[in-house]
């Protein structure tokens, strides 16, 4: 009998604690005091004093909050303005003309909206890459929501910071002005090996190491990427970054799509940690990233959902789904990643990809309270013989009801309690709205 | 001006009719009349009189009820019994077993459980294939959903019916039964070419040739059946049928993952029509059907989300977003089955490969009143610049707020009217609980 004095027990559900034992507690509960996990194990066996709160699961599944190791929060903003393009066309017409006029404040609006929907759909962390990454940074503490985030880092200039020097002082100052918060890490993040020189990606590494914190790249996402690495370099994507010596356990590498064998062993040898997109790449044709074949060398893959323009949603619960499915038809054989293994890839996984094991990702006394409850009463998840199939296979993130990020109850009943939702929604039409208008012009008047 | 008396006027939404003339009306209305659309257009042009119910849908989308074209509703029983399995321990470890103890009264009950699933999630017309038939029509009708049934015939003993040629008496007794019923059409529904012989498919053609009804059947599903069916009769299951004189524009065939360019000639040349079923087709890791030359070819197809059993949801909403996406990856070309494609193929195209065309499908005046709304405030569907992308790459079931099918509201605020969800659920925890004893029992003493 553990007394554990709580701030807040979340009671009566099938908990989940995705840890190394797996274990998981049928009649369960999960004791929170201040911002950490006090104790998880079954509700009778865990005194918690007089909770300050106690939250009823009403027979769902109390879970570790997902993990998107990948995505682009503010590109929200431009959900659906094109979709069924040509990579090329898309970006080179769709994207890029829009982002050339963001500023701060949009940027804030969008990736607010983003928290929202991460949230929403049972995302407690995100990892992100963009420009005016302050912003993000703030709309994140604002939802109440963990996330790693960094500064885009490229040869050319920003329309935030300027010259790709800047670039890194800019980041500097992220380092500095984050370092101890709880919800905030700052990554150095150098956009790919085919947007930035071996000095960009070499100094990226070194203030990634000198500070001890990650660092996030576009990895081998496309053979167009390939092919222009070894025009210019003679080898891939991956044995570019190993010539370079950037190849680190602190290196999360985005989509890693297109992999040799030779490449994979380098990610292996140098333990460096993957993000799967798999909607995204399915999206835009990049192709089927080799996850059996990653998970079978050991290597550590998180899951990601990439930007919400390349998706349209930023739901892990269907990227879970997807992942365990695409890989079935891809390797035809249906016992590849199962569901343990995908539902491992959005939480203790995931964390260890972003360099955060040891205080989320899974539900265990010490770590930091970052806790969901799924409604497991609604038709699609009636019966359930198997939970994790469930949060594989049937599960959507409108499922989630309650979430718990850092100790503080971020939704309760599928509202968020941090900011105004519906302002946020009333903020991004608005800048959608403007932003059509500009680009409608530009079309019309090509000067 | 149309000056229409209507029963229910839905209102301040928009308009998505999918016509052959792609209307859309952003400040629509619909008009209905007992079961019938009686008026669609912009909301100031509809005079309706005094209509009886205005709902408002809040600025949402309002569209035809979704067309689920293959799936097996009852097993709803099984969803997520078994996964990440080889399809023949899948089957004959789990599926079989667990299926051979069934009775009437289990069927009634998983069917009437996924009827909720599927209006919740915006469908208003499923075709099914299964044992005991004649309780999924009952609990269709009781939940007030539009469903094309068939009672499933083999060459072996039925635990339904009995024998074969019981099961055409069967199925006949259906065909009487449900004849001039406002939401039920009876099917005639073989198999497949693997446990169907000639004389039962030829049969089962002549029958339903004889009332006009469609005969559904599973065809090419996995290259095991054409390897047998090779075997057997020296010719790919569609030549196999072909050869029988079986293939015919009333004939919907389901999957069609292994065809030949010959089979797609076939399928094109009889006018057959296919149901496309990716999450089942991946799960199982059947492969990949060659929709883009389907469609290419002129060949109607539906989209089909198969049974629970191997999806573990029934919400086309997620199915549209898969089959868009796979098919990019599939083939390598991000413009392949574009959003607005693949909305025709849950509407008005799985409506025509169920005969049902002139009655559903999409929003025109004389059809019958299936509609359905969504609730589009909601953050992973702002902003929003093309409604059709929404509904494909960002929407999930959940997002449906309001269902009509023939005219009657069967779901509101998302809240199903017909018939006790509840009482739905705790009937199929009750029956699944019995199952699961006695698949243990079973095991543990393998007599």
């Amino acid at each position: 009998m553990t007394a554990t004095p709580a701030d807040i027990l979340i009671t009566n559900g099938l908990v989940l604690t995705m840890d190394d034992r797996q274990q998981t507690f049928p009649a369960g509960a999960v004791a929170i005091c201040a911002d950490r996990i006090a104790a998880v194990g079954k509700a009778d066996e865990i005194a918690a004093g007089k909770p300050g709160r106690v939250i009823d699961a009403r027979g769902g599944i109390i879970m570790p909050g997902l993990v998107n190791t990948h995505t682009h929060a503010a590109m929200t903003l431009f959900r659906g303005l094109a979709d069924d393009l040509p990579l090329m066309t898309w970006l080179n017409d769709h994207i890029f003309p829009a982002e050339a006029a963001l500023d701060p404040h949009q940027v804030y609006g969008g990736a607010l909206l983003a928290c929202a929907e991460m949230i929403m759909s049972g995302t407690t962390t995100f990892c992100d890459m963009y420009l005016f990454e302050d912003a993000v940074a703030r709309a994140a503490q604002k939802a109440g929501i963990r996330a790693v985030v960094g500064e885009v880092l490229f040869d050319f200039a920003s329309p935030n910071y300027g010259s790709p020097a800047q670039g890194f002082a800019y980041t500097e100052t992220l380092i500095k002005a984050y370092r101890g918060d709880p919800l905030i890490t700052i990554a150095v993040e150098p956009h790919s090996p085919y947007l930035c020189a071996p000095a960009v990606l070499n100094q990226a590494f070194a203030l990634a190491g000198q500070h001890g914190i990650p660092m996030v790249i576009h990895l081998a996402e496309t053979a167009g990427e390939v092919a222009t690495l070894r025009e210019r370099y003679g080898r891939t994507p991956v044995e570019h970054l190993e010539a370079l010596g950037v190849l680190a356990p602190n290196v999360l590498a985005c989509h890693c799509v297109m992999l040799t064998e030779h490449d994979i062993e380098l990610l292996k040898r140098r333990d460096v940690k993957v993000s799967h997109n798999p909607e995204s790449n399915m999206k835009l044709a990049s192709g089927v990233a080799p996850v059996p074949q990653l998970l079978d060398a050991g290597i550590c893959v998180g899951l990601g959902t990439d930007g919400a323009a390349s998706n349209n949603n930023l739901d892990l619960f269907l990227e879970m789904d997807t992942a365990a499915k695409l890989h079935k038809v891809h390797c035809l054989d249906p016992t590849v990643l199962d569901a343990g293994t995908v539902l491992r890839m959005t939480t203790i996984d995931g964390a260890r990809a972003l360099g955060l094991s040891e205080r989320i990702g899974s539900l265990e006394p010490g770590k930091q309270a970052d806790v969901i409850i799924l409604d497991t009463r609604r038709p699609h998840l009636v019966p359930m013989y198997h939970p994790v199939s469930h949060l594989v296979y049937a599960a959507r993130g409108s499922d989630v009801e309650t979430a718990v990020i850092n100790g503080r109850i971020v939704m309760e009943h599928g509202r968020i309690l941090t900011f105004d939702v519906e302002q946020a929604m009333d903020e991004v039409n608005r800048i959608a709205i403007e932003m059509r208008s500009k680009l409608k012009a530009r079309s019309s008047n090509p000067a």
